[in-house]
């Protein structure tokens, strides 16, 4: 299934060389101002830019609200967002069916969906379906008043110096991974619960939504793992619970607590590297050496962050309607 | 809430210091052998049973099976188990209340549930509440025919030599955390979707429903990051997928490849450490010195694996009821 | 599945004849006082009481609540509520299994269920189940502040005269049904949403989750097929949205209109009737006479109301949760 | 919330006289065949045709198929289906705007949705909202390989001869309501649960999620409230569970029992009658007469069938996913 959400509900369609991708929110408050150039900002981030090592393929990814939206306010009713696919080259694509990818979907596709899975570009499991996401993400912020969410690449393939690890990927011809680190402030002190609705299963499960995440992580994560508990511990301060530290990540038994929310993702090289492999050839039956063509990012990470804070938006917005902190008419 | 699941669905309930803990599990095909002698094992790792390091709370947990069950085989209607709590000494935790014990949920519970609570042991925080998990584990790995799902601690306060980590706390009079990895063999290819049902999401959901744990990651997780693409990437060696590497974990795209599934999750130091702390006292206002009284682990994660394969193995239940790979009648 | 909800979670389980029945209430706000007796007075209803007509089977109905309460309030964690079988003569019902009773689920449920299905006394098909439903609505009424939630049986046997129709059932030596209707008031404008989650369709769901019932209309329901537009359509007297006539029973495109909720429910005779029938019997693969043993009502109708009651109450405060009418901590 | 269903999903969105109305169906199997023009018989009965009393607003419905086909196939993702709203005259309803308009939801989305509602045409509760419902009908239609869904009016305006139900309503220059009836044939034993997930309960949620339906009864239904239970009782005929009558509509426990399925539904009278009307003006605050603009049925009855066909299959289809029984790729 590919939706998510209980009160503020998202559910993604397209593939990367159909006609488009897009979103339906589902559960929006009434009353939000959304004009189309509110959206365009992060539309941008998504698509990477001008950045060194982005995508070459150019979409203009300007939203195209379908329904839920009346005199440029939402209604309360579902809000449908497509984006059209234009830039679209699938003979790139096509010469590589007899290699499945490695590291890509293309193998696990094909089997599971009996041959009928639209392959061109991965299909519907293009980073492209992101593009939804970050649309509903846009909504979803603008519905967290007084809370910033903010993700950025912390380090790019094992370096903090991002161009330097860009430049990395460059040099060996091949493509990296990277770290993307988010920070939410202002969250409110009470959302979540302990155990199957913990913030932090709501965030993974989210996160790992996001093609090519690995792994993810919140406050101290894997080196908590490493640390005594008088050290991970992090003391109470004031009747506000603001904490000396924040190993904890600003959540504690499944509840935010307050303090900074902050957790990592590890990102896995992109799939595609300019580099040559050896794997299976299905019509040969055998391992062949190939190589990747078509237009593809040197590093994804680099355009995940605003993906990750438009996941981590989504799950806040429907965590802060459940709790009644957002009207159902704003 | 506290349910998870689509097909098979596993609703806990319960209090660390009340009446007991259980679990309903709803979805569960008919025919399945269930005796209770079948789940003391798991029952048994889930306490720790005489590991140095676990806690000296001894309860039997003996699985007391109230529905579901007709002559020794599930009837394909809600299976409700419920675990009674016999060994409870409330009288520790009272005395500490003045303080709420950092790292615990005891601040967040009361700010968010005003008061009302039950803050004994932990009331519904507490990882007692993982004993109806278990018990949902064992039901879905019985179902889960010819695969195995085994998970292990492979690091503790910061060593793979586990006794060694286990001194190190004894010696500091503190506690810690640690690494456990799970490993799936036998599962088929074709689980699971991109985005928001990968196997990752869904997985790592129920990871992170488990207390303590403040990291997810899949093969190479975090160390993916820092690899190039062309290392990271499994080259599939034959027709039926199988990989000469597995830095994917057993996942691509979200979907299991058909190759082992390999996840870690990060487990953070016991909240519960004998070491004084400093942290706020909200009957003065003001942080003050004091020591956490009770029975607790010295290191929570030794007892985690069995809850960690018990979650898994709820996913796995689920996505192959849903994939109709599990028949209805046994 | 067994489950019904999306805030207020309602999670039933239990046999006629096992251990017992009960239910599992998640999502319920924190700070609500629920002593044991208040649960009487509806457990007490749907019994049946000593209503001529009404069941011989005498369980004394004593909820055991046994988590989600802590000094006599809710927690805001999941409310289990056991209820033990103790009156249970499983003998009544063993020698009939060579007859799957007509109008009872005796069939398909050893069909569907393979024979794994707990037959005695219905097993988890009978009426018993809705002891769990009784439960939840008690609690429900109570987060329903101001608003009364009121059934009654209108017509039993075809009379509005209820002893009349009662009469006819013993005069005839059979069992008959009857017309429940349900009026809520001072239920908020603006509960629901037009389509999928529209107040009836929400209604109707948990109308027809209650056994023998196979009809429910809303105002004038049926009859309103056979009136013109302009005797349907209620007129709006006042800014508040008060209508001069209540045809469409409160709810208009799927939303309260802060008039008076009111629907009707057939409920069909008792299917156990005192008569003797003539049906298949499955030892011999021939239709033969038989007759029914064991102690049933002569109209389940009768002891309906309070489950109406319940589930409408269920659906109430669950909308009224999600439109964050009802605190989380109360 | 706009969607329905389970492995099966529908997710509706969309305004009368937006952009247009659509649909994104969830969780469809792959493989299947879905050509345009097999969408088209049913999006023509949806409209009414050439129906005397039909509405004279016409619309192509040609559906605009934008993800989750590919090669005239489902590929198993998500389908998105786009419907064009060409033909509209909003002038007709922004005259009215002082009136809320009795029987419609006007007022109360008004006041739900705080003035933000889409209220031209009545916005996002039009019926025609239905029309993504029966295009996800046509794919569940498909999907119930030898089972036919069946729906007529068998009623109008109280009279069976519908010629002559509709020429009332046109001397009486007003509008009327009707009753439909469905019947599933071919439909196998054991769909279903008791209790909430009844057949009866999902197949009611589905048909009151339609505009203008204010009844749903299942096989006698409200008669079966008159009946003795020797009556009602369905005799087993033979070890495959045909029963002599059907007066369960083939549903007894909540389970399909192999005979044919069969429910009534009454809508009601189109809340647009030509008839003068007197009601509230807002602008005054006083009840005033008045007349409703705009292109009207009769009886939207005429109309209705083809959706409920499609909300029983969508129904349908999702229970045989459930059981498993129809695979994942066709």
């Amino acid at each position: 299934m590919n939706s998510f959400g209980r009160l503020f509900r998202v559910q993604i369609f397209g593939e990367s060389h159909g006609d488009g991708v897009g979103v339906v929110i589902d559960g929006c408050p009434a009353g939000l101002d959304v004009p189309v150039e509110d959206f365009l900002p992060d539309m941008e981030r998504r698509k990477g830019g001008t950045q060194k090592g982005a995508t070459p393929r150019k979409e203009d990814d300007i939203p195209i609200i379908k329904s839920g939206v009346f005199n440029g306010k939402t209604t309360g009713f579902p809000i449908m967002i497509f984006f059209e696919n234009k830039n679209t080259r699938s003979s790139d694509y096509e010469k590589q069916r007899s290699f499945p990818r490695p590291g890509h979907a293309d193998f696990v596709a094909h089997k599971k969906f009996g041959g009928y899975e639209d392959y061109r570009g991965g299909g519907h499991f293009s980073a492209r379906l992101t593009t939804g996401i970050v649309a509903a993400g846009v909504i979803a912020k603008k519905l967290l008043k007084g809370i910033s969410v903010e993700a950025k690449v912390i380090e790019i393939g094992g370096e903090s110096d991002l161009e330097k690890g860009l430049q990395k990927a460059i040099d060996a011809k091949d493509s990296v991974g990277g770290i993307i680190e988010c920070r939410v402030n202002g969250v409110p002190l009470g959302l979540g619960e302990p155990h199957f609705d913990s913030v932090e299963s709501l965030i993974a499960h989210a996160m790992f939504s996001i093609p090519a995440v690995k792994g993810v992580e919140f406050g101290s994560g894997f080196a908590a793992a490493r640390m005594f508990g008088s050290q991970h511990n992090d003391p109470i301060e004031n009747m506000e619970g603001r904490t000396t530290t924040n190993h904890a990540g600003g959540i504690v038994g499944g509840i935010t607590n307050g303090n900074e929310l902050v957790f990592r993702i590890a990102v896995k090289p992109t799939a595609s590297t300019p580099k040559e492999q050896f794997s299976l050839n299905w019509d040969t039956g055998n391992m062949e050496h190939f190589s990747v063509k078509g237009r593809h990012d040197l590093c994804v990470a680099l355009r995940a962050p605003v993906i990750v804070e438009a996941a981590t938006a989504i799950v806040l917005a429907d965590l802060m309607l459940q709790e009644g902190r957002i009207p159902r008419v704003l």
